[in-house]
C-alpha cells in the first residue's frame, strides 16, 4: 500500500509482540493508527470496526488468538477465545476460515508453546494473503489489459467498483483494486466510478482515499448513479470484492452489490468479483437462501460522521426523530449476475469452480 | 396533507395576497413557514429549493407571475417576469408549463385586471393539482387493496418508494405516496421502506417526515438495499413518482429508480410510477437517448446536513479533501421494467399509453 512516498502494510506486526492497524473509523479525514496487544482491543477493534475487510478481520482475529494464547494457552481457554473472536462478527467467513487454522495448527502444540506456534502462523496468514492478492491483481490486469487494447490510444479504462476492496481491507494490494494498482502502475489509464457504499461510505471514505493516496484518477457516485453510467457507455467493467462465495458462485458482499450487477448484465457490462480462495464457501450452493446477513444498527443509517468546516469531526442525524431504519449489511449476488471471479489462481467462470474446488 | 391532527396544503394562499410554504431546506429537523408576497421571493424560494418538487414549483412560479402583475401588468413587464421565473430553474417541465399558461389566461385581460385573472389562473392549477393526486390515489388504492387481499389478514402491504413524491412535491396528496395515504386511511395495513435517496437524501429526510406526520409506518434503508428485500420477498410493490415520461412509457425519476426497478423485475415485484398527466411528454419515444439528465454540483455528494447532538445545523464534509464528484440527478426506467402506470385517468401499461395521449 502506497501512502505518498511509503509503502507499508495495513497489519504491521511491532516488536513481536503486538500488532500495528489503522483506526479506519478516522478515514478520510484523519490517518490514525493504534496498537492492539490483547485478544479483547482485537475484539473491539474488529467488533467496532476499527478494522474491516474479511482479510484483514481474519488477521487481525489471528493475532486476537495469538494474544489470548499468550495469557492462557490451555485447551478451554483456546476454545474459549476462539468462540469470543468468532461472535464479533458472526458473518465474516474469513474471520471463521483464520481462527479455525489458527486452532487446527496450534492444537497438537504443548500449551507453553503455543503462543509462539500461534504468532508464527498468523504471519503466514499475512504472508499468503499478501501474496494471493498481489496474484488476484495479476490476473486481473490480464482483463484491463484487454479492454484498455480495445479503446481508442489514451483513453482510460472504466471501472466501477463498490464498497472498499482495497489493501485497507486486507494486508495489502486488496482484491478488487489489486487489479487496479497494477494496471495504472503498468502505466494502463484507468479512471475509478467510486460507489459512496451507504450506510457507512467505504468508498466516498476509503476507497476515495486510498486511490487518492496511489494517484490513481477517480470520481466518488452516489449508490444510485452505476446504472445510469452503464446505460450510457461510460463503465468498461465493474470489479467488486467478496464476503462469501458459494460453490455454484453467488457472492455474498456489500449491501447493494446486488444492485450494480444487475445493470452490469442489463447493459452488458462485465461484472467481476475478485476473491481469494479462503472466501470461497463450498459447503454452501444457495448464496440467497443459504448465507445469513448481517443487521447492524439502524443508527448507522440515521447518522453520519464528517468533519464541519473548521475540521472538527462531528456526527449529525440525517433523519426525522425516533425514524425507524433498518440496516441489512450484505447482500447476494447470483451467479447467474457474475462473469467471472478472479482468484490467486486464476480467473475462473461459475461452471468452473468446481474446477477450483478441486485445485 | 396531514401534520399531525391538522390537514393543511403544501401551499395555502393567505388572505388573497400572499402564499405560505414549507421551507423544506430545515426538515426533517425543524417545520418553518415562510410567506411569499413578491415575485423576487417566490424566485428566491423556487432557485434556491426553498420548495421543490415539480407540481409545487409550478405553483409558486405561478403566485410569483401574480405578485409580479400586481405591481406592473402591461405586456412587456408580463414577459420580463416570465422570463425571470422561467430561469430559476429551467429544466424543471411543469414550470414552465405553468407559466405558459398563466401568460396565455391573462394576456386577453386588460391589464387593470389582469392581476385578479392571474390568481384566479394560479388556483386553479392548485385545486387541479390536488384533484389530480387525489385521483392516482384512489386509483393506486385499487392495487393496493388488490395485494392486501391476497396477503393473511393483518399482514402489512410492504411498499418501497425512492425520493420524495409525496405531498411536499405537490399542493397536496403527492402522487407516489397518495395511493399509500389513501391506502392507510382505509384501514389498510402497510408498511413503506423509504429509499435514503442520496445525495439529497429526500426519502429520508422528507418521505420520513410525511409519514411520521401522518402516521403510517415506515423503514428508512439504504438505497443499496431494495434487491435484498426483494430477494427475500419482503417487498410487496414498489412506487415511485417520474420526472418525465416518454410517450413509449420510459420514466425519467429521481437518479437509482433504474436500479430498483431492475431488482423488481428480477424478483417478480411489480413497478409502478404514478404519474400525472402533465408529467407526460409525448414528443419524445427513447428516454434513455432523449431526456437531458441534470448534472447538479458534487458538493451534494461530498458534504451533507444534518443536527448535531445539540440540534444544531451542520454541514459536514464525508470524502476526503479535493475528491472529484459527480452528480447525476435522474436516469431513465425503460417502460420494459414498468408494470403500469397511475395516472388521474386510470391506470395503463405501456402498450396502453397511445390511448392515454388520446384520451
Amino acid at each position: 500500500m502506497k501512502i505518498g512516498e511509503s509503502w507499508q502494510r495495513s497489519l504491521e506486526v511491532v516488536e513481536n509482540k503486538a500488532i500495528r492497524i489503522i483506526d479506519q473509523r478516522w478515514l478520510p479525514h484523519q490517518l490514525v493508527y493504534v496498537t492492539l496487544s490483547s485478544e479483547e482491543q482485537a475484539a473491539v477493534a474488529i467488533r467496532d470496526m476499527w478494522t474491516r475487510g474479511a482479510p484483514l478481520l481474519a488477521a487481525v482475529g489471528a493475532y486476537g488468538f495469538c494474544f489470548a494464547l499468550r495469557e492462557q494457552a490451555d485447551d478451554a481457554a483456546m476454545e474459549a477465545a476462539y468462540q469470543r473472536l468468532l461472535a464479533t462478527r458472526p458473518t465474516a467467513v474469513n474471520l471463521r476460515w483464520a481462527l479455525e487454522r489458527m486452532k487446527r495448527v496450534v492444537l497438537p502444540v504443548a500449551p507453553p508453546q503455543r503462543a509462539e506456534a500461534a504468532f508464527k502462523e498468523a504471519a503466514r496468514i499475512c504472508e499468503e494473503d499478501c501474496a494471493a492478492n498481489e496474484a488476484i491483481g495479476n490476473h486481473g490486469l490480464t482483463i484491463i489489459k484487454e479492454i484498455a487494447a480495445k479503446k481508442p490510444t489514451g483513453q482510460a479504462v472504466q471501472i466501477l467498483t463498490h464498497c472498499n476492496a482495497g489493501w485497507l481491507a486486507t494486508i495489502d494490494w486488496g482484491t478488487a483494486l489489486a487489479p487496479i494498482y497494477k494496471a495504472f502502475d503498468a502505466g494502463i489509464p484507468v479512471h475509478v466510478w467510486v460507489d459512496e457504499t451507504r450506510p457507512r461510505n467505504q468508498g466516498a471514505a476509503l476507497t476515495a482515499w486510498e486511490l487518492q493516496n496511489h494517484g490513481v484518477p477517480f470520481t466518488i457516485i452516489a449508490d444510485n448513479t452505476g446504472g445510469h453510467l452503464m446505460q450510457h457507455g461510460m463503465v468498461d467493467m465493474v470489479i467488486t470484492g467478496a464476503d462469501r462465495v458459494t460453490a455454484t458462485g453467488d457472492v455474498c458482499n456489500k449491501i447493494g452489490t446486488y444492485l450494480k450487477a444487475l445493470a452490469a448484465a442489463d447493459n452488458a457490462v462485465p461484472f467481476y468479483a475478485a476473491v481469494p480462495i479462503s472466501t470461497f464457501d463450498f459447503t454452501m450452493r444457495d448464496g440467497i437462501r443459504e448465507i445469513p446477513i448481517e443487521q447492524r444498527d439502524g443508527r448507522e443509517i440515521t447518522h453520519i460522521q464528517g468533519v464541519d468546516a473548521a475540521g472538527k469531526m462531528q456526527e449529525i442525524c440525517i433523519t426525522p426523530p425516533h425514524a425507524a431504519a433498518a440496516n441489512y449489511g450484505f447482500d447476494v449476488t447470483p451467479a447467474r449476475l457474475v462473469t467471472q471471479y478472479v482468484t490467486e489462481k486464476g480467473i475462473y467462470s461459475a461452471a468452473e469452480l468446481p474446477e477450483l474446488q478441486k485445485a
